[in-house]
């Protein structure tokens, strides 16, 4: 084989692939990066069983073949290069030679033969969604998957397309995000499970415009994201995913109008005082008009006050911060609409339209210590 | 005690003095931050036993008072305060009340009276370097001090003043920095080895300005550094220095003129063929005109040529190539000479004033191999 590229262009496609090199794994050949010069295009490949990810980069086949590259010392090769055309001369030993202006590099590839192709896929209509929306709605929702493997299930998010509504979910056994998104179309219903871990590396290597689009396939088994010259196919979770519908109220007892700004950076100065493993919750005591928050820990103690609007009852009632801060984070909307029933039912944060909803559970405390 | 200042100068002077706090100690008074409004000005201050800053703060005293605070909560609860006025109440109990707009933190202090103040130091004629020169100077020497604690010595660096001229070495016994700098005036001779310790936080907290000088006060067994608002006492190390004078010739076998940034991006280009703990060395063969660079490990090999000018002999030497790129990377002239004498004795990076003075063994290595 011998090609020639640019730095960039062979850089930008490492730094792609990369995305989908396991960091530790008995079999040494996923820990590569496969160059298919095979055919009239470049392409270059990295697959770790679950999820693989593949992209054409731009260049010059002067003789084409197959090489399967150690990504980490390929791509640490490459980023340390001139700016400048580098070449790849690879011979039947898989002896590779990187060129680039004076600096000569010569390192010992693998076979492509062992190289673990990404599956076949029969590619039905894709769901189009923007390069923007696919990375916001991911940002939106991928805190609050669960990071345990004891419920496969919580390690995933759901996609759901029902027409022209993309519903999102994640949960963890403590709270749920869901996001609903427009469509420009509608759509057969497709309903999947797609692994955390796909997500954020999907996200990673997104461009978000807001003008290009991924083009997203659904099969049985998997799930495809083709953007730019980039195809990502990764396995589904299997299984059916949690019924969230029983846990959505639209009942409430109270409802409180707050500045987002000033709810999140009251919560988050009050983190300060909670170490690590320690389950301090935050004390909301909602009252006509203000909400004064309270955090107690062996630490010492804040609290603050806060202008809201309110509708309906009183309320005391305990969180834990962090759940508060994650979901808060991702809202754009400068107010915010908090809906409470009492202190052991979960607080909703909603829009009128529901194009979000984040429930989350209330935790117990001992409203005499606080 | 009822004090009240800016966050920003509050968060100022904590950083300034949180750079003197030990991070693991076991006295708990240590790891405080000492707010002393007893005087007519607010001083912060943090002392390691070793190391010790001071800083002023503008703000206004309404009851005078002394507290210890932990440095890590402290600092924290600062640094999340809204950008406002903040008021620091404490009471004889030293319960100490933080408070910014509707913020209000209550923590526990300790007694100021179990703070081990900074030593007091007697004052003679300050040696004076603008901010800009000793932050400089430091960088360009603190990376060969040795980590170790067995050498005490080498884990500090020679300051040593003769009338006009400051010289500020550093070595670790496989390398020498030196660095001579011209001062305004003539001093007194003062030889004093400080820590690297001190040398590295004063380089983090000096603001670096060209135009604003450094007060350095020898005494003893401390060196006091006097820059804005801030006072850092440190103690010296005790112990007569290492005699360079005899390690340094001006003979040589082979002198290089060479670009800087080529040599030294092809070195960096060449070590990310060696994992940490591996120690194969960098081969300079220097023909007429030409040296090659050449490194192999078991990841692969590197080789590539540079263009330079040669007088003298030809030579083949191995090095680290870590001390090279740690040199090259605090100089910044564009050209830099090389001064080479055999492949066992030192090399010497320098200039035609020896402003600077770079000493680097070189390393064994089997030619046959490489």
């Amino acid at each position: 084989m011998k090609i020639i590229c640019s730095k960039t262009n062979l850089l930008h496609g490492v730094n792609i692939v990369s995305k989908a090199v396991p960091s530790r794994t008995t079999m040494a050949i996923l820990e590569c990066i496969l160059i298919d010069a095979s055919t009239n295009e470049i392409k270059l490949t990295a697959n770790d069983m679950e999820l693989g990810i593949e992209t054409r980069i731009e260049g010059t086949i002067e003789e084409r073949g197959v090489i399967a590259l150690d990504a980490k010392i390929f791509s640490e090769i490459v980023r340390k290069l001139p700016d400048n055309e580098v070449t790849i001369i690879t011979d039947n030993n898989f002896k590779t030679i990187i060129t680039c202006e004076k600096a000569k590099f010569n390192i010992i590839g693998k076979s492509g033969d062992d190289f673990s192709y990404l599956p076949y896929i029969e590619k039905n209509q894709p769901v189009l969604l923007s390069q923007f929306t696919l990375k916001e709605v991911i940002r939106q929702t991928i805190f609050s998957i669960s990071d345990s493997d004891n419920n496969k299930l919580m390690t995933g998010e759901l996609f759901e397309i029902t027409e022209n509504q993309l519903k999102v979910v994640s949960l963890d056994g403590h709270r749920i995000s869901i996001r609903n998104i427009d469509l420009k179309e509608a759509y057969d219903h497709y309903k999947v499970i797609v692994p955390g871990k796909t997500l954020q590396e999907v996200s990673k290597i997104l461009p978000g415009d807001l003008n290009e689009y991924v083009s997203i396939f659904f099969t049985e088994n998997h799930i495809v994201f083709e953007f730019a010259n980039t195809t990502v196919v990764s396995r589904l979770i299997e299984g059916e995913y949690f019924k969230i519908e029983q846990m959505l109220s639209s009942d409430y007892e109270t409802k409180i109008k707050i500045n987002k700004r000033e709810l999140l950076d009251c919560i988050d100065r009050a983190t300060l005082l909670v170490k690590e493993g320690d389950k301090k919750p935050i004390i909301m005591n909602v009252t006509d008009e203000n909400m004064e928050l309270k955090i107690n820990s062996f630490i010492g103690s804040m609290n603050e006050d806060i202008d809201i609007q309110k509708d309906g009852k009183d309320i005391l009632i305990g969180f834990n911060p962090k759940f508060f801060i994650d979901a808060l984070r991702v809202i754009d909307e400068e107010e915010v609409t908090l809906y409470m029933v009492n202190p052991k039912a979960p607080c909703f944060i909603k829009d009128d339209n529901e194009t979000f909803i984040y429930l989350i559970l209330p935790v117990n405390f001992n409203a005499a210590s606080n």
